[in-house]
This record gives structure tokens, C-alpha cells and sequence, in this order.
């Protein structure tokens, strides 16, 4: 912990504790998500290597990939020039998005006034969150 | 303005009227930066193809480049899943970071205690923000 504890003075959190972590695929330079951490999921996932977002919905530490195996390797993290926003370069296993898609941004604006799906599920959603077990 | 409507009203903006957007060069795939909308600077962006973002400093639209001629072009905008996050694919002219840098993202959490700088400006600063005419 001891060596980190500068890193983590370095982040300009909000009033509420949080920053925003976009994670993108290290080697294709994909952008898979953009999600929330506190200093305390900073910590640890520079701690363990895995990534760990906070889940503003449940008010809880959200280790991705806990439930459905899609875990994320950290493997580098950066900080913008003002503090408040981090990359994290990640080895995502599987897909990022919860309805099976490999990234989250997965609908564009085009010329009609619809958002287009510009990828396809490559999991089942079913299967990422089934049954323990089964 | 018809036309982008239906798109606006995919998005899930802040209790402040916010939405982060990430900006990423569309050939490179490097993250440039992240920044703020208001739902009228997204409908500017989509319109004029210019990227506009909210300083939320200024309280004010922020037509990046609009000082430094450092101007980002849109060449796609998607949502993602929750429809709380904007990714912006641009052509960058010159460097995104007011520090002369290309990207914001240029302090790199490593083995030791500190930060690490990995990417000197491309630009002197100044040279972005000087007296008009000088």
C-alpha cells in the first residue's frame, strides 16, 4: 500500500469520492467501457492487478468479471493532465458490455434519426450470468 | 435539429444536464482526452461536425480549439449501453492536452512511488495560447 499512496493523492476525486476509469484493450486500442472507481478500488486494483470498478448502483466494490468470468488485467493505468480522469490499458477476457458484446459503445449516431447497432452479441447474455454451477 | 432529437433523448445526461465524452483519434485509436457535454453542445457537435464540449469552469460551451486552432472533427459518435457515456471518434488537429501534449493521458502509474511522464509536448504551450495576431 505504501508505495501507491502518492498515485492515489495524485486523483482529484469528486465530492462524492469517485473518477471516471475508461477502460480500453491494451494491444487493439479498443474502448471497452467507461465506468466509476473510488480510492479504494484504485488501490486495489493496482494491488492486485485485476481490475475493480465501484458500483454506483449497489454502493459496492464491482470486481468485473466476479460473476461472469470476464475479468479485466490491468496492465498499465494513467492519469489525465488535470487528475480527474483515468485509462485504464486492460487484457479483457471475453466481452466488457453486460448484454455480450465486446465493447459497451456499441451504438452510433448516423445520418436517420435512430441509433445503429454496429456489432452483434458475441455471448449470450444468458450465459455470462447464469446459474452458479450450471 | 429534427433529425438529432431521438438521438438526445438516448442519452441519460447527469442530474446536472452532463454527459462525459471520450474522444479518441479515429485512426489511431489513441484516447485523447475526456470532457463534459450539455445536451445543446452535443446537438452543436452533431450539426456543425466540430467538436464542442461544456467547461464546466467556465459554465460555458467549449468549442475545443476555438483559442488554440488544436480542433477536433467528428467522425462518429456512439453511446454506450446505459446511454451515460459518449464516445467520440475525431481527426485531432495538432495535440488534444493544453500541455502541448497529443494526448491528456500522459502520466503512467509504474513500480516507484511517483507518476511517470510518458510523452513530452509536441507543442510549447504557449505557442497554443498566445496573444491573437502575435
Amino acid at each position: 500500500m505504501q508505495a501507491i499512496h502518492p498515485v492515489l493523492d495524485a486523483i482529484r476525486f469528486t465530492a462524492d469520492g469517485l473518477v471516471p476509469a475508461i477502460a480500453q484493450q491494451h494491444d487493439t486500442g479498443e474502448v471497452l467501457m467507461m465506468a466509476w472507481m473510488t480510492r479504494e478500488t484504485v488501490a486495489e486494483t493496482l494491488e492486485t492487478g485485476r481490475v475493480c470498478y465501484w458500483s454506483r448502483s449497489r454502493g459496492a466494490p464491482w470486481r468485473k468479471g466476479e460473476s461472469s468470468g470476464q475479468v479485466q488485467t490491468l496492465k498499465a493505468m494513467r492519469l489525465d493532465c488535470d487528475g480527474d480522469t483515468l485509462l485504464l490499458l486492460v487484457d479483457q477476457v471475453g466481452v466488457a458490455c453486460h448484454t455480450g458484446r465486446r465493447s459497451c459503445f456499441y451504438r452510433e449516431v448516423r445520418d436517420g434519426p435512430d441509433l445503429v447497432t454496429i456489432a452483434a452479441p458475441e455471448v449470450d447474455p444468458a450465459a455470462l450470468y447464469g446459474t452458479p454451477g450450471a
